[in-house]
């Protein structure tokens, strides 16, 4: 009855740098593309969408370690460091030798990982003097993230919600407007990228794709406004980093090191910020740790997409981006777990997974609320649709090692919670969910299209 | 940059004991009726309906402290021991030289405090043979305690959820279904007291009071079912004393000790818990602390209540209880914060409000979710409705510190989140919630039916 179930650190224990993996790298990701001149981006190409130091980190290919400023730092005590927690009761409940540990970062007060970026997000962009951003969110996790960031650094914030996630969570968007933040369904009729998807097929229920392009072009058209972006983009990860630093120490508290890291899958943000610190030990070749992002079967951009250059948003107005894509004309199908419903993986993550230094699997919808459940049940906690993916693939790993009767320790990123999700459950708890395997047709069309 | 925002203790520091305050009350609580004989209840009386060792804690007056088991230490490890945070964005939000600190029991995986009667009482009864619980519901932050403590020792559970939450919640229904217990809407036909008083009355929205006669009649005609309730008893009160034994040394860690502690009330589950540690240096004499009950102003029972035997639930199927109350039939306004729709205190509270040991102020509903959203904005935690009242009176008075330039430190509870209470900040928002003052005739009407 002594065992620790939660590995805690003291405030002091904050990161106070994030962890630049490409520096270390030995492939380095290709260069954006900057498609007016067709020549590599420069950090001041992206000046007039981002704030510069944002823009600076995003190109920053020289400093290992990047400072957190105190200012961001003072915040992420309002959750931070989060809770390492090891799942005895899913552990007794899948009768495996597996320890199974996940990193709990679903104590943030907005119920995810997003925070962690969108703290410094809105805090570079309030010292250069933006007064308003614009985002697009499509579960709503970065959304509310945004908003409680925009609110505390006092910048004002207006959100696309991709339409499907804006019908519904609609619980996610009160909580957008209660700090502050104004919501719009995207597409919208509000911006030109808007109107142009909703004349050709008026019935579209939005994609990220879509949203992104909506609060670019917001953003570009007003005065002292800036956009922000809560995946696929360097900086993003990078500020993610400080889950997997704290994991790192808090797995020598519990005196183990992980065999498998896993984290969900959709633009990156969060697989990125559990992985790459245990994975600079990979790249030294201290260490053999296998890192999987779970995907899910209906938009599975690095199982089954293609490695090319291809735009982050479905209009075009983003640089050129080298990933692994299902094309940024793709249209996913409208799976509970909207954070993962994108088209691309960051350039980081593509390159680590094109040189085969992590793994990618995807899982089916019915799995994943499976897996959810089961995890609730055992350890109280109610994941995120998004977090489904990542608990699905450690419970297989887990069952893997009972068959094989290995002992192996395996870490997963809980990203968030699903408080704001139990429509879902709901659904899937009366049998009216279902799977979106993606067809190889609908996977090759607009690739056909274009050649 | 280097001040301490969450006071955080190892997994160890969770209290050993429970803090029964009966045995060091001068004036002890008047005992409990049977309704049958007109005699002070026996622990045996209460056999047929609780756990024996939970009937034998609820009229326990000698003992000071009582053994926490380890099994439900070991449970309480998944959210306990709880930060305690200094509010330091809300303090300079409002220009205040207090000091205001809250106990997050927002932290635990059901959303509320609820949990830590909740895990006690589901273990005592399975290790006492029994296969089944009943209880109620207000809000649902009972029941869904309820449900994950049930499941997770292995009982099977049906609640009764007051009509009007069920309808204004529907995700704390689909949380209690998620965590595998049996939700029926109350008043039910499936009870000879619901179907009454669906006879009398067919659009009635129902009540605690209601809804803890059907759970009870439910468990009376059931083998091997017990029933179980959240707020109100005495044993209750004992299992929520973890939160003010832990914030105890937490506030010792911050080298502060509080002028002022604050819990919104219901039946008194949440206040008791954070007040009683305290309150045990004031009944010696070491303090002189003030500890303020927050109720809803249209269910004022402490503040306009009167003092004297009244049934627990709408049937008459309890024992009498000493209590302040608006009587037992008394049906609330369905304001949102549905955990403090009760009619009566419980007999520890009301002997303690009696004897001028605790003040007790009522807080109107617009005010409270005014609070709620100046402390989201703030800390970034969206509370509770009932959590709200909490906070609109610690707000009131770090208002009143400013105004009198003199430092005060100010404890609440933040009891719950409302992560699944956003429509009623929706509603708020919109311009579309009201207040609900009670009216003199409206609280005299069923007493005067009586006499």
């Amino acid at each position: 009855m002594k065992r620790t179930k939660k590995f805690i650190l003291p405030e002091t224990e904050i990161p106070t740098q994030w962890y630049n993996i490409v520096a270390e790298m030995k492939n380095k990701p290709l260069p954006m593309i900057n498609p007016q001149t067709n020549e590599p981006l420069k950090a001041e190409d992206l000046f007039p969408l981002f704030a510069e130091e944002l823009a600076k980190q995003e190109l920053n290919d020289k400093d290992t370690w990047i400072d957190i400023p105190d200012e961001v730092r003072e915040k992420y005590k309002i959750y931070r460091p989060t809770p390492l927690v090891r799942a005895y009761e899913l552990e007794k409940a899948l009768d495996t030798p597996a320890h199974i540990y996940f990193k709990n970062e679903s104590v943030s007060p907005v119920g995810s990982h997003k925070l962690n970026s969108a703290l410094a997000q809105a805090y570079y962009n309030k010292i250069e003097g933006v007064t308003n951003l614009t985002t697009e969110t499509g579960a709503g996790q970065w959304g509310t993230a945004l908003a409680f960031a925009s609110k505390t650094f006092g910048l004002e914030l207006a959100v696309y919600m991709v339409k499907i996630s804006y019908e519904q969570k609609p619980y996610r968007r009160s909580l957008m407007q209660t700090w502050g933040a104004q919501v719009i369904a995207s597409p919208s009729m509000s911006t030109k990228a808007g109107r142009k998807i909703l004349t050709e097929n008026p019935t579209y229920q939005g994609s990220l794709g879509t949203a992104i392009s909506e609060a670019i072009e917001l953003a570009m058209q007003t005065p002292k406004c800036k956009y922000a972006l809560g995946s696929v983009l360097n900086h993003v990860a990078l500020h993610q980093t400080v889950i997997g630093l704290e994991a790192e120490k808090q797995m020598e508290m519990a005196d183990e090191y992980p065999d498998i890291v896993i984290g969900c899958f959709g633009g990156g943000s969060n697989f990125s910020g559990i992985s790459f610190p245990f994975l600079r030990h990979n790249l030294k070749g201290e260490t053999h740790t296998r890192f999987i992002a779970a995907e899910p079967s209906s938009c599975p951009k690095l199982t089954r997409g293609r490695f090319q250059y291809d735009f982050g948003d479905e209009a075009g107005y983003t640089p050129l981006i080298p990933m692994y894509t299902l094309h940024h004309k793709f249209a996913p199908a409208n799976i509970h777990a909207g954070g993962l419903r994108y088209h691309g993986a960051g350039s980081i993550v593509s390159q680590l997974h094109k040189d085969n230094l992590i793994e990618a699997v995807d899982v089916n919808q019915l799995d994943t609320f499976k897996a959810g459940i089961q995890f609730a049940r055992a350890e109280g906690i109610i994941p995120a649709p998004e977090s489904n993916h990542a608990i699905a693939v450690a419970i297989h790993e887990a069952l893997k090692a009972k068959e094989e009767g290995v002992k192996k320790t395996i870490l997963f990123n809980l990203s968030g919670h699903g408080l704001l999700d139990m429509s879902a459950y709901d659904q899937y708890l009366a049998g009216d969910l279902s799977n979106h395997e993606l067809k190889d047709e609908e996977l090759n069309k607009y690739f056909e299209k274009e050649s």
